[in-house]
Order: C-alpha cells, then sequence, then structure tokens
C-alpha cells in the first residue's frame, strides 16, 4: 500500500477556519504524482517524452475537516484500470485527528499528442506495473 | 436562470496549457455565491449571523478544456433541496469557444453553532426562495 | 487611468478572515493583463506569438485588509519603462471599505526563445502604446 | 541555519512551464511556520492563544526558474527583529537545479485583539528564543 503523508497548509485554510475543499484536488493530485513515482512511473518523465495525464472525472465526500498543521495521509487504491483509463480511489486520513476526512476518486486518462493512448499496447511496462499493483492490493484487502 | 459569467485568468492555468481542475471548484463556489446573491440570500449576510454552508461532496466530469482568457459562463440548477441539504448541478459552458466544458455538481448543507439546521424550520424565508427558484426553473426545462 | 475591478472572493480568504496575502499578486497579474488588453496589447496574442512575459520582482505593502465580497479597485500607474523592462505600481482599493488597502510594484521584461527581448526594436507598436500611456499619466498626476 | 525543504507540485505550475510566481509567497509562509516550530514557537498554538501573525509587506526578486517535481530548500534569515516586527530573508534555493531560484524578504507584526503587540513585552519567552537565533545566525555568517 502507496501512502502520501503530507502536513496541511496554513494559506490551505479558508476563512471558515477548514482546509477549503477544492485543495484535497490539489493533494490527490500530489498522492497520485508520487504513487507513479513509488511504482517507478515518474509523471515528470512521462511528460517529458510526450505523455500528459488529463483529469475526466473527480469526485469527493467530505466527512470531516482538517485543519491547519494536521499531518494527513493518502492512500490511493485501484478501482479499475482497463489499459486506458485509470480509476482511483483516495483516503484521506486526518492522522492528527485519527479520522478519516474524505473519501475520493478520480479517473484520468494518458495522451500523446493530443490522442489517447492504451498505456497496455504503447507502454507494456507501465501497463504492467499498474495491474501488478491493483493485483496485490485487490489481495490484501 | 442565473448565470455567472467569468474569464479563466493566467494564474489558473498549468503546465498542460489549460485551466488547472481543481479551480473548477473554486469557479463553482463563485458561481454559488452569486446564485445566492442574485435570490437575494447573500452569503456573506449569512456568515455574519453565524451560518455557514460547508460542501458535503462535489463531483465533476471534465468534458472539454478552459483555456487561459477564455470567458465561461456557470448556469446553476437545483438538483434536490428538502430544508436541510441543498443538490447543485452545475454546466460550466466555454462561451468563448462555444462548448460545454465540465458537468459538476456539490451537496452542500447548513450549520450554525456546529450544528445542522433545517433552513426549512429556522429560516423559512430562505427556504421558500430556494423552492421558487427551484420551481420556476423545473418548469421551464 | 486604466482600473481594474474585481471581486474578493471566498476561497481567496485565510483562516484570519482575510484575503491571503499572495493571492494580491493574483490579482496584480489579472490587472495587467486587463491593463495590457485595454492597451490593444493582448497578452494572450502575445503568448501566441511567442512572446511570454516573466516577472523580475515584485514587492507589495499591506496597509489595510481586504475582506471576502469585497469590491476592490487596482489602478496601474508605469513607474518605468526602458523598451525591455517594465516597472509597474499598483494600487489596490478596497471601494467597499473605502480605503486604499495595498500599495505594490512588480517589474518584467519580455522572453522570446527564451531570449530578453527590446520591445523597443522588435515591437516598435508595443513600445509605443506603453509610452504613451507613461506620458499621459504621468502629465496627469 | 533552520531549512524548510519541500517539493513543487504540478498545480504549482503554470502554462510558462514553471512555478507561478506567487506561489512563492506560499512557499516563504511554510517555511516561517516551520521555523517557528523549530524555534518552539508553533504558530498553531500562537492563534489558539489569540495571536495572530499578519504580514506587512513582502518582496521577492526572481533569478531563476523552478520546475515541477524541483526539490527547493528554503533558508530564514532574520534581518530585524526589535521585540515587534520580525524582518526577514528567504533564499530559495533549487536544489534540483543547483542554483539560488529567488531572494525574497517579509516584514511581519504580532496582534492580540486587533492591537500590535510587543512580543518583548508580553512574550518574553518567545522574544528571547528570536533574539538567540538572530544572534547565532549573525555570528555564523
Amino acid at each position: 500500500m502507496i501512502i502520501y503523508e503530507r502536513r496541511a497548509y496554513y494559506h490551505e485554510t479558508d476563512q471558515m477556519g477548514v482546509i477549503h475543499h477544492a485543495n484535497y484536488f490539489k493533494w490527490m493530485e500530489e498522492a497520485r504524482i508520487h504513487f507513479l513515482d513509488e511504482l517507478g512511473l515518474s509523471y515528470k518523465k512521462m511528460e517529458e517524452i510526450g505523455i500528459i495525464s488529463p483529469i475526466i472525472s473527480v469526485g469527493a465526500e467530505y466527512k470531516k475537516s482538517v485543519y491547519f498543521d494536521d499531518i494527513v495521509e493518502i492512500k490511493i487504491f485501484i478501482n479499475k484500470y482497463n489499459g486506458i483509463k485509470l480509476d482511483l480511489s483516495y483516503e484521506i486520513y486526518n492522522k492528527t485527528k485519527g479520522y478519516l476526512a474524505i473519501k475520493a476518486n478520480s479517473v484520468s486518462c494518458f495522451l500523446k499528442d493530443g490522442n489517447i493512448i492504451s498505456l497496455k499496447r504503447e507502454y507494456p511496462h507501465f501497463d504492467e506495473v499498474l495491474n501488478n499493483y491493483k493485483e496485490k492490493s485487490d489481495n490484501n484487502e
């Protein structure tokens, strides 16, 4: 299980005194990039070879708040992956307060020269790594 | 139909050359506040009398991109409203490019002194205004 | 005098209950782009012909606060312009509260293919427009 | 010397392909809070006892760029401290690229119940800690 840990910054709060709800999508992006890094699929390198990974959809359920200076742990799960679309779940756990704060998800794809590509066909190594992670995490749960 | 119009700012782009996907939740917040203002329910005044309106859940489907300097129009629809939870839909239309860019939704509630309140019971005027808008927009479609 | 008007958004506040100080640099960017637009020098078009305008330095003095929903007016003055560097001053006036909130400045240049360019030499029209504005606003004060 | 290290996030880039210039003021805030934490002056705790620390002025010189995924080190120096105003310098060093990217500064004060307070008088312990750090770092340079 790959976990991304990070602190909630002051500039991410709003005048309700909690982290502004839009910021969690930024944290999820950080977690996703960390996740790919940990799998050896550096997003930085992907972009260098001309692959970008736009978001197709996202969603979030805000269960409890995150406050300035809280430490959060973000766990990523692969929901579905078919070689083209990557459907991820996120659990944002407020480690400082000891509760699950947000459940979220994202679907992204991979584009090269403006066209959706099949990682399965064109980057079989990336494809294999993602499938392996999915399998391992499915078994462990 | 209440419409919120706004320009896409340079600082909202990312290195993919489009508006970063997290920013649309900020635009939706602006649109929601504009919408409440237009209905005579100033969110600023709500906060002044101690009501806050936290987000319970959001979602977005990114269909097409918005680029720096594009003008967008955001339409808000009341999906469901039961006196307690306000379930809204948003269509973010890229006016400059002439296409629907994003479909999104949010569910929010109203809190006073940390407790969920029923607008229906405690602020019948707010409740009536929201119900009227819902009725009118349901009929027009 | 070109003036840029804009409302302070909820998502721009922090838990001090005021607009977060970093956001004013975003507003200044919006004002600068508006200013160039008004002069007929669309920054969008500049980027389309390969010119970017990076910031060399900025500064701000925070005199009074801006609050959620306040309307601000941003006035831009050309301090110095030598054909290469554009040194601007900004006054961010809180129109809702009736006071000057922030005094700020920025210095930017123009790059093409990674090299600093002289607008004076390479885009004499842009250069002339900026000089005319400077002259007019110097005389009016 | 207290150093704050952090990675540059994707969502902090703009379409110039570099970190947007306004974001560095957010990083400086993170660094400042880290700095106070390391000195045993938790900003979170300060706010809990009713002290806030608004920014009076900031400035930055952008010398070189920071790119997505770069690691930066931010060093903080106390320029001046008189018991009331805290005048800090920042060096944002791009560790990944091996160069100094930004030189910056901030002046902040401390407010309680809306009034500027003298740390020297009212929180002599905070005052002492800041003076000690200043002395030590002045001697080491």
